[in-house]
């Protein structure tokens, strides 16, 4: 326990953040499998996952705004999907060890869950709806501002290059040999000013997702935003 | 001129809160049509939704996660589905009046842009970003839970009840007469410990949506979520 308890003020040390109450910073860390498992399922750190979850895009949202004045919505959206992915706040959080800390259920802990990121990544998402109730949001703003420096760092740089989601998805593609890739027009529905338009996207052959929008353009986007957003390769 | 500025301190005084610097309440109320035709079409409020998006999302998820402190993530979600989607801003919106101050450029001014539900609830998520850059978070949680207070004490009292997103969609079909729902399974992807399922949401006989999710009864809620979305039919 005191072992535990060392771990868990050197993951503080790691974040930057010390808590008032150590038992937010506990079910943060507590996936689903552990909180089953010991009787409490209602003690796991899927609530708290909730809440941070939109913290961390608003707080990610507006550090852009502010970095980029010039630059619209959509290049904003693809700059913030790129940071607020599964892989990134699974590398953020591999980087802060808290895979070391997770409270795991046994059958979790038998099949490599410590070092899932869906598992990280969400764990790092509950940490921050942790710090918000425990330090409120000024708190919780640098310290994932902090924590994502490195990443808004590149952004501010201009290293980090926020392409459309259709050349990204291409590229990604291509580099896999890849280039029969097809946006499929499905239709489109409601009234003459304010048609909603529907793609579907192939990719030799096969479904691979389907985007709406408000213009074949913006379909086709969301249509390929949809198929990267698990790999996080937007950037 | 001075009946703008009249309009603008109503507005204030509807919303309850007084802007320092109203150019960023203006620009919150520029639609991209206007932007364009005054040949400044940075200038328009698509910046400014994109902030208030996330912040209208963090501060009801915020609230809701008080106000049910015994409910599970997944009720959340759906409580929060059906406060920020695009019908709640848009009567919300409504009844400030915001139609009646928005900017608009003359094509969509002749096209009923001004009590289009899309162009108020951007319109509405806009100020909110307004409201956070000019005033900071707390006065912007102020705001926003006063003007969502009534959403909000239908679903402390309990009459705003959330149920899952296939049963909502089944009730509000069948109110249309129509009973063939079908969700059909279309494969899974990934390791064993880690499986992706994706289930097609069929209407009679028609595609209407797809879900993803880490079982097949999760892909099937978002599939009936996604069904669900525009019409914000989830309470």
């Amino acid at each position: 326990m005191k072992n535990a308890m060392n771990q868990i003020t050197q993951f503080e040390t790691r974040i930057k953040y010390r808590f008032n109450d150590k038992e937010l910073l506990l079910t943060a860390l507590t996936h689903s499998s552990y909180a089953q498992e010991s009787g409490n399922p209602s003690g796991s750190n899927e609530r708290l996952e909730f809440l941070g979850d939109a913290f961390f895009d608003a707080i990610i949202g507006e550090e852009l705004y502010r970095t980029y004045p010039d630059k619209e919505e959509g290049f904003l959206s693809r700059a913030r999907a790129a940071i607020v992915c599964e892989k990134a706040l699974a590398a953020e959080g591999t980087r802060l060890k808290v895979g070391e800390i997770l409270r795991l259920g046994k059958g979790e802990e038998k099949n490599g869950g410590r070092k899932r990121e869906s598992i990280i990544a969400d764990a790092m998402e509950a940490v921050i709806g942790a710090v918000y109730l425990d330090g409120g949001f000024s708190e919780t703003k640098r310290v994932v501002l902090e924590m994502f420096r490195d990443l808004l760092e590149d952004a501010k740089s201009g290293r980090f290059i926020v392409r459309d989601f259709k050349t990204a998805l291409q590229e990604v593609l291509q580099q896999h040999g890849v280039t029969d890739i097809r946006y499929i027009p499905q239709g489109e529905e409601g009234p003459d000013h304010d048609k909603t338009f529907t793609v579907r996207l192939e990719v030799e052959g096969k479904k691979i997702s389907e985007g709406k929008g408000k213009s074949k353009k913006q379909a086709e986007q969301h249509a390929a935003e949809a198929a990267l957003k698990r790999s996080c390769d937007v950037i």
